[in-house]
């Protein structure tokens, strides 16, 4: 076995955060209890038929909503792939203390519920707005600030027509870990910027400056830097680890011959235009084949490269790039929070003739 | 921060493994998605309309069912507290390399199934017959053995009403991860034996020795000894962490005044007889109050304690005894395997003014 790398505290939260492991990349959407959870707090109670939505600050009408109100609102369903902001944190050096994900901080739903859009036009926003704040019912302290879960986008994006609140997934109302009654479903960030547990929105005239957006998620290569802050997921593609597994290594164990390796590709900012694939640790690359965004815009797509499959050790890797000219890098980039890194999977194989 | 105590390798497992969230035990049944999830090696891709069960070996007529055939007969419906034998691993000391649980390794269920006790009357068994063995669709590698996921259960185990052939959990088909189409399910025992992605039963005329059974899930004090089987779950209770936590040490503070404590009991060897809290690190001890079974014999019972928390430290802790005689213990009990240990749970918790 290799060294000690994780404390109990960042254990306590791996036991807590869920991962997707990788093979349910072969689902298009990925099964409730197999999507990716992060939860800063913990996960609250809540009883819906007392919660209601609150929409305030800048606007004109103040609004408040109950679970059945926004069910009779015009809806919208949309498949849509949430990603983690600090997936592949534990692969960055010097090693970032968090939330210790490695690779599996991802998932795919069909999320369905009512614009924002419309409800804000209903509103009112008033001249001078900036930002929308959402805030959660979940409750905790970080850095030494006691808190609800809130963060904010700016007006323009707020007012996108695929940004929802959410009561489904999957066909099915929401449940406790994935914020019900109510979260909000911003397509192509992080997920960090979707609040689950949703109870009020607020219309700012100034950016908000909340422990969430001030201090978390943000850019920075020094504690001291302001930062800039996370937003778009970052393009990316995985692979199904091919052959079966080692149960406490995980090294996986591959028949030699012909061998689909199949995975997904996606990007918060721009389209996917291409995966390539290498099964020589990096040394050569060929492009896979990529599926047509069955899904949308914002979901994942399929990619799949045919391998003939020699006796013998070999690294597998994948790479996606997008069409806003972005790919992914080589190495993690590093930052103080360990966000973001969109570095390149590397699968290493047995290939036995067994 | 603490000091590094995980491996790369037993994060990879507890990525994939995933624990219910303490606060979870709020929830009669707890929902999909936040029950405990224990997988050795992947989750198989099944086509339900190709699978088949086969059951053979030493019986009168050897049965081939499909999935259609199965729900066509007789069905129970029973709540079920399943924990893995893992569960408290990390607590015990020296340190044991293997999935990394902390106490979130359980969960409560409805699943609905077939007896297996009237399949395998149908089938006749032949006299001789010891022990029923049941075998995964999962495939992996384990101690260097490459094997699917496999374990026997004592005939007159396999004969009792309540073990069933589930293929429904909490009112849906079983999701991927919990052995869709088909999974045992034994009642009272850990969850190793609720074999999931059932394809085989074999009636067998002497006790199986597969890896699952000879190596793993023995009480061993040391490699070489043969050691007793890990069977019946050990009497334990747990409690909602009160208060709010901090997010990274997951340290709970809570507000001076009266509070209810609350969590689960379950004892897997007889029925739970009664609870004890102590505020004060185990100094002391006062009973708990129990509910009735209402979820039946072989689920959780939830306790609740009133406690006027003052200002300060305080550790809480919940101790569970069962009509076999059994009492948790106060210090972890250490084993090969890390299995089994049920040691009382300890809460520390801030009591502030604020």
């Amino acid at each position: 076995m290799s060294e000690a790398i994780i404390s109990r505290e960042e254990l306590q939260l791996a036991a807590r955060n869920h991962g997707m492991p990788l093979e349910a990349l072969r689902f298009d959407l990925t099964p409730i209890g197999l999507h990716y959870l992060l939860t800063h707090y913990d996960i609250p109670q809540v009883d819906p038929s007392a919660w209601r939505l609150e929409l305030g600050g800048l606007v004109e009408r103040p609004v408040s909503l109950s679970l059945d109100d926004l069910r009779a609102r015009p809806d919208v369903e949309l498949a849509v792939t949430m990603e983690c902001a600090g997936n592949g944190r534990v692969h960055v050096e010097p090693h970032v203390v968090s939330q210790p994900w490695l690779l599996e901080a991802v998932g795919t739903a069909r999320w369905r519920g009512a614009p924002l859009a419309g409800l804000l036009e209903e509103a009112g926003v008033r001249d001078g707005a900036v930002e929308v704040l959402f805030t959660g019912l979940d409750r905790g302290v970080e850095g030494g600030e006691e808190q609800d879960y809130a963060r904010s986008i700016p007006l323009e994006e707020a007012l996108r027509d695929d940004v929802l609140l959410a009561y489904e997934v999957n066909g099915v109302p929401l449940p406790p870990q994935h914020g019900f009654p109510l979260r909000l479903l911003v397509p192509g960030w992080y997920g960090m910027t979707s609040v689950k547990w949703l109870a009020r929105i607020d219309v700012l005239d100034e950016p908000f400056d909340g422990y969430q957006q001030r201090h978390s998620y943000r850019f920075r290569q020094d504690e001291d830097e302001v930062g800039e802050p996370v937003r778009r997921i970052q393009v990316r593609a995985l692979m199904v680890p091919p052959g079966i597994p080692e149960f406490l290594t995980r090294a996986r164990v591959l028949t030699a011959g012909e061998h689909v390796l199949e995975g997904r590709a996606w990007s918060g900012a721009g389209e996917v235009t291409g995966v390539d694939v290498s099964t020589d640790g990096g040394a050569t690359w060929a492009e896979a084949e990529l599926e047509d965004d069955t899904l949308g815009r914002w979901a994942w797509r399929r990619w799949r490269f045919r391998w003939d499959a020699r006796l013998g050790e070999h690294e597998l890797c994948c790479r996606a790039r997008d069409d806003a000219g972005n790919v992914q890098p080589l190495d993690p980039p590093w930052n103080v929070g360990g966000y973001a890194n969109n570095a390149v999977q590397r699968v290493s194989v047995n290939v036995t003739d067994v």
